[in-house]
């Protein structure tokens, strides 16, 4: 069955291996029938900046609460043009890619703010939209991304933090949150220190990575049902 | 001993809580005695995207390796002027705090953004310069944030990824790979949902917190001796 893929790109130079990653997902996925759409953000200019610009409407012009402004905007077609263009690919997808480069530990800022500004109250979370009843629920999200280290500096006990942990913010925070399912993370590690024919070996295992996960199912969103209200810790049954 | 404070503060509205935050720490810490710098990002309308703007110099004009740049930059005083001065203050403090509302369980964009683009490579890490041989030797840093969700949220085994996890990225990946002792996170728990008097109290306990630990040393970085290279996993001895 084909699939809708949306790739959030976030590297400066096109001729990176992380642009050779997305043109290579963007080739093969096509070819093998799939649709894709590319926010390649720094070409775009994207502005990562959150704040009033995400909106066209005012609800409190004295005090900027951005969750109030959010779901504001949600009510009254708000949303400035480049969020709302980024809301409708979210909306249209089945598949999300989140492709960049590890920069301290985590995604660069112009994919941070991509996150800040697109993923906002009412429209995408809140008011009982989350995780098992969230707006990805039905989608999958996946990471894809470059290091600077070998895979081994990323361990537990290891000096760097360990690659488990550091995917904890954008695997739950962000993908479970907002109800997708996660698929595995595919890592380029070290890309910039092999020789160019590692990276083509690479690039060969990134497109197989994709194509051998385009019908499974991911890790679903932690349970609503399992995790009550007030404070939504883990039941003990 | 008098201090040099550098607080790094990073919200969008200043009647906000955060902002009541950082002008208690500066009124309060000079005080007593203490030299306080903030950079007020969405003040100064600090850029987080980090490329080729961070620089007046330029060593491959072909392609854009980001680290080569910096190194490059570092050589030949090449940094933009926002990025130079934020570096000169970053090596005039004594204790560095970044004040910010957690944002998707990490920091907001545009403090990702002065991440990326001040801790450059050359300038402030690399060629032997990291964690106990790092740039922060000598200096401490902190973490102060306000959160939306209770305390009892980010524990572990609930719905919302546990605290200590989050802070990993923060305090090990940028504090102790620079070499900057940690001081404990300061943690305003769901402050928008309080009361105003609920407010005042946890903002004379950041105060207290602050004052308390002019004088502790705070958690050290990672010891390079322990984490011998290649793989720099810990010794087991």
């Amino acid at each position: 069955m084909p699939l809708k893929y949306f790739i959030v790109h976030a590297h400066h130079e096109p001729a990176s291996f992380n642009g050779a990653m997305t043109r290579r997902a963007l080739a093969d996925l096509t070819a093998a029938g799939h649709e894709v759409k590319v926010s390649d953000l720094y070409t775009m200019g994207f502005d990562p900046v959150s704040d009033r610009r995400n909106f066209t409407t005012v609800a409190n012009p004295a005090f900027l609460k951005q969750q109030n402004e959010e779901r504001h905007a949600t009510e009254h077609n708000g949303f400035a043009p480049d969020i709302a263009a980024e809301m409708d690919k979210l909306a249209w997808c089945d598949v999300l890619v989140f492709q960049f480069p590890l920069w301290w530990f985590s995604i660069p800022a112009i994919l941070k703010g991509w996150v800040d500004r697109v993923l906002a109250a009412g429209r995408i979370y809140g008011g009982g939209k989350w995780y098992s009843n969230g707006f990805g629920v039905g989608k999958r999200a996946m990471v894809s991304m470059t290091t600077g280290g070998p895979e081994a500096m990323y361990r537990q006990d290891c000096l760097e933090p360990p690659m488990e942990t550091l995917l904890v913010p954008i695997e739950h925070g962000v993908f479970w949150f907002n109800g997708f399912s996660v698929l595995p993370a595919f890592i380029a590690w070290s890309a910039a220190h092999g020789t160019d024919a590692d990276r083509h070996v690479t690039l060969d295992r990134y497109a197989a990575h994709l194509l051998a996960h385009t019908g499974t199912p991911g890790r679903p969103p932690l349970n609503l049902a399992d995790y009550p209200p007030p404070n939504f810790a883990r039941k003990t049954t």
